[in-house]
């Protein structure tokens, strides 16, 4: 089961090659994943009780055309993989059926005392999976 | 011989977490390229009056920490890889010696008329190796 | 009638004092204005085929209170004045009922062939009164 | 005496417009008034020892004229009034004599344990009048 979150860019995005500029890419993919685990019942509010926070240790981002002002773009995110202390989640920004990028994210679960990378907690593997 | 761009984050990019969001790499990793290529004498006016536009294609970043408000940061650029069509830089946001974030871009060189890909100016490929 | 742009602010938008940036007011401020205009009929694809644009000529921004992440803000716009080449449109930022802030822009309407300034079409007038 | 602060405009801040997009003006008023108080010796590190932090309360923004990318800008800062519990400084982005943009900003010095506005610090009001 994916999630799709959902956007247009907005004005200030679009550089002067007429398309989303290349960085806004990632502050989608943070949109996109916050809507994921909210979809999946585990938002982030629910990650702070559990004493665990998330950083992205490796981000992978493959342009097939750019986006452009107006333009309607669903984001379906899925999980890739789950492992002990880190979890994959793929993205693709879609314009009907054409995949204008594709985004591979691996993110690393951290204790929200500071004390470094911890183990996945069972409630949100199991949510995400 | 490597180019190195300087900076430190703007108050605005450090986020909840205490660091610079994901989301600013890719515009810094901009940043540096112009940097770049300037100081390898071929600014970005050079490659409109040659006709050409570049775009990416690819990015990969690896991250092994975070970077704070008041760090200094350098960012030494390097060529990787001169194709036909195609290039790859290799940045690094540096404190000391200590690496932060490693990123890895591949640029497609375009025909400023919008005709899609073609090769690199042999001045621009020179200048860049 | 007042057009209502409804938004929640994103991770990155929210600084270290754990509100959205003041910067980032004005962004909201131009999505509210498009979608006002959108609203009232004539989108910028209009106003395009009309041979006009628009520029800030003045902005005024009065806070009352801080927005948070999560928080669900409203952003009613109303017409405040119009001139023969300027309107003025105002903007609050309210949560139910306290208002966070209060923007006023000033709106200057100019030719897009980049010839200055020029007289609001009457089309355009009507749509936004 | 007055402080001034340099900057170039980023590729991904010029708009569709070929000019800085409004939204950023704000962004570069924080960076700008972050070199005025270093510049006077007063850092953001010590209004912390000093227990108070700052927020807007009004800002005003009045443009004549766009800024390009490449555009070399000067931000002098200076200081227009101080109260008891509120300064406001006044910023000119310049292009050698002419002003693109004139900006006046509304500070209020809160406690930063959240208690709300308190009384500038005696050390602070010397440093930046």
């Amino acid at each position: 089961m994916t999630s799709v979150y959902e956007f247009s860019p907005r004005y200030l995005e679009i550089d002067q090659q007429g398309v989303m500029f290349n960085g806004w890419y990632l502050t989608y993919v943070d949109e996109a994943m916050t809507h994921f685990i909210e979809a999946r019942g585990v938002p982030f509010s629910r990650w702070q009780e559990l004493g665990v926070d998330v950083q992205l240790a490796h981000a992978d981002l493959d342009w097939k055309a750019g986006i452009g002002f107006g333009d309607k773009v669903q984001v379906p995110v899925r999980t890739a993989r789950i492992g002990t202390k880190s979890f994959t989640l793929e993205f693709e920004f879609r314009r009907g059926e054409e995949v204008a990028c594709a985004v591979s994210v691996v993110y690393v679960v951290v204790a929200a005392d500071g004390s470094g990378s911890t183990a996945i907690p069972p409630e949100i593997a199991a949510a995400i999976e």
